[in-house]
């Protein structure tokens, strides 16, 4: 995959916690996954085509810190994963990928999204079936740890 | 959503566990999915854009289900849902998207597919994140009962 693809994603991500949760997120090293190291109790998967390559971009989170995220976008806190938090997280993937895909036009990189979908329950993991590398990055926040997870084909 | 997507896609399912897993899966009657009903421990996942529609196909395997369709495809049966299990969960959900293209093809729905992704675990739940009512199909096997969930915006 296309490490340009990194950083408009990464810068994306940080926009939209800073923005809508007023939240600064600390972005860790990024590193190809090996094996299935991202388990959130809740993700956010979307599917990006363009003509020149195509992925996919997730973001997993564990439970206390979605429910803060939830907590400073909603203006109360959640009692746990139940729909609002799904649509929230629903709602935060496309805000990432919108952005990062404002980005990536900028560099020549032309993406259609599709819908994106919300898995949760404990232990999930999330695999992206694409050949080649796949990279995941951590981002530190005050509760927890959240891992996002990057897949292009090009 | 566009209820002329359905078929299409159950036409490219049997196809795919007819020719691949030697399976004679009887669809039921599709529905408008209400809440989560969709759980399985390994759900296959594939987004699919277009200029005139764009959405998800989502399947769900309970874990008796999809052993049985590896070890007709793979010839041995894998212990429990492992690396080998997922890919061709993978692989399923990548022929029954590219069977469906075509077939929407020829009605005049072009699309481009997203990588697919797997998600696996148990009790997880899988929620499309469109605006508008999923279609839920459910297909019977021998082993146990399989879910497909359609969701299209268009």
């Amino acid at each position: 995959m296309n490490v340009e693809f990194v950083n408009p994603i990464l810068v994306s991500i940080l926009n939209v916690l800073s923005t809508m949760a007023k939240i600064d997120a600390k972005p860790g090293r990024p590193a190809v996954k090996q094996g299935d190291v991202s388990r959130g109790d809740v993700t956010g998967i979307i599917g990006m085509t363009g003509s020149k390559a195509r992925g996919s971009i997730a973001i997993s989170f564990p439970e206390p810190v979605i429910l803060d995220i939830a907590k400073r976008m909603l203006n109360e806190e959640p009692a746990g994963v139940d729909a609002t938090v799904t649509d929230l997280v629903g709602e935060i993937i496309n805000m990432v990928s919108g952005g990062a895909k404002k980005l990536l036009g900028d560099q020549g990189y032309d993406f259609d999204m599709a819908l994106p979908a919300v898995v949760s329950g404990k232990n999930h993991v999330v695999d992206h079936k694409s050949r080649g590398p796949k990279i995941i990055l951590p981002f530190t926040v005050d509760t927890g740890v959240f891992f996002v997870e990057i897949c292009f084909e090009n």
